[in-house]
């Protein structure tokens, strides 16, 4: 691991000697909030969308965050600096996960033996993207038996550091030679990814799981979803079994890494013709030039 | 937070001093498992029971513990005994937390990301038990809205740093002034509570909910379940929605810390009396004979 700096409560420091306290709840209960962002020509993407959706992700966990917004994208800034000024980092993207905790406090549930307000942690590092193979091929990708979390129990709305549902849907996919894992709920609906939202194409419409079933709010699904619409391709928010995928013209996730990324097979099934789709490649495109644009309009915003 | 010692890998410290890296699993994704004993009379009770449960939580997790059984109890001793070499803590009963995580690696899903093996962490602090008050009167539980854990998608037999769902059950239980929190499944059928199993007598039968539906395998569970035999009392381990709860003569909890504990009153509705219930205190009574004769045979073994 080189060039990976950690930014703990302020005090940036390479990651060897990033630690945090044992009595942390982020450690001892999984008691944390996180995002993921990557830059692009340097600069952080949608950095508002993800200090607003780790704001939601608090209230759903009744988690009190006692740093400011602006403090916290100001930390961030400050940290991919830090990062970019590393020997040979400068033209590098970056990968910068934001943490924020309950706290340290006593064991227990009673929030009044906290001993301190919520706590952040910056990780910045160098960005690496899926190999060039899996993005002209396609993911091989496997619906787990292992069920999505119930949002009735733990909400997947909320990111958070309670994370081995998703490791071990992971783990059973690459247990059979998968790349990842698909999960779906007891009702036999297919949710999401360990870590990407999915969606297929029949017939010239898009479909997605909806929101409400309990999947997390993908800031890349969001504009996916508003770029179809503008490309006049429909698409459908619903409810459907894993055999709809088995049967699609194309199959594709959504995440702020992959960004929009092909399927080539799920479960062993072929999609389409076992290569990425047309439409596939037009939004991932598509979602490309919107990145671009937006990194424009930030830029000259902060100029 | 006075007298409290962590042992890290073997290194015992005060708790302030106690810390862990940020790239340890069990901080970024909660990836770790636990296990809480507490002593009698200075000596760890049921250690060999806590030590084979968490190597089933183990191989739920599919985490690989690269320490010894052996070595892990003997850590445990001799922080349990630095704690006791503490000023003033001589005679003090303890309570002893063991964390074991995942090892500390790359953030990512890999297991070949880790960079090292399982780490543990011992906590010991002196032993907080609930207010005299609630032994005499009895805990009042809220049975939450929200659900526990489906096993299909994390399993509660599994006690993991996957904490939340619990926290969240016991916070809203807390808002309304409810001591405790007791959690149902997607069937209505009651589960168990934050951190303790669930027990209720009606016309001289004990009912609690059984394991395959979803719960932690309780060593005092195990102990009650034996000992109600034994004193020729009728078990059933039987799903029940929780009107079977309001409609009980007592109803009681079981772990490790609070024994044998009884419940005043469900959802605001009085259990019987709404007064500690014979056979309860009965039960408590015959486990805590049963404790004092596990820790002489124990002493016997170790001289």
């Amino acid at each position: 691991m080189q060039n990976v700096l950690v930014n703990v409560n302020g005090e940036i420091q390479d990651w060897k000697n990033a630690k945090i306290h044992i009595f942390d709840r982020g450690f001892l209960y999984g008691d944390s909030l996180y995002e993921v962002a990557r830059t692009y020509g340097g600069h952080l993407a949608f950095v508002q969308e993800h200090l607003d959706r780790i704001k939601n992700s608090a209230i759903l966990a009744r988690l009190l965050i006692t740093q400011s917004t602006d403090a916290l994208e100001k930390e961030m800034e400050r940290t991919l600096r830090a990062f970019q000024n590393l020997p040979g980092q400068k033209h590098s993207e970056a990968y910068c996960r934001l943490i924020i905790t309950r706290g340290v406090g006593k064991i227990g549930f009673g929030l009044s033996a906290l001993l301190s307000s919520s706590q952040y942690i910056i990780i910045v590092q160098p960005l690496e993207l899926p190999p060039q193979k899996q993005l002209t091929e396609g993911l091989r990708l496997r619906i787990v038996n292992r069920l999505r979390n119930d949002k009735r129990a733990l909400d997947p709305a909320m990111k958070s550091g309670n994370y081995l549902n998703n490791l071990l849907a992971y783990l059973e996919a690459a247990d059979e030679g998968f790349d990842d894992a698909v999960l779906c709920n007891a009702h036999g609906h297919v949710t999401e990814g360990t870590t990407f939202n999915l969606f297929y194409m029949r017939s010239g419409i898009i479909a997605t799981p909806p929101l409400n079933i309990g999947i997390l709010d993908g800031i890349t699904r969001r504009h996916v979803l508003t770029i179809a619409k503008s490309l006049g391709i429909p698409v459908r928010e619903v409810r459907f079994p894993k055999e709809r995928l088995y049967e699609a013209d194309e199959v594709f996730i959504t995440s702020s890494i992959k960004e929009v990324f092909p399927v080539k097979c799920i479960d062993g099934n072929t999609i389409g013709k076992g290569t990425p789709g047309d439409t596939t490649l037009k939004l991932r495109s598509a979602f490309q030039d919107l990145v671009q644009a937006h990194m424009r309009k930030q830029k000259r915003i902060e100029s």
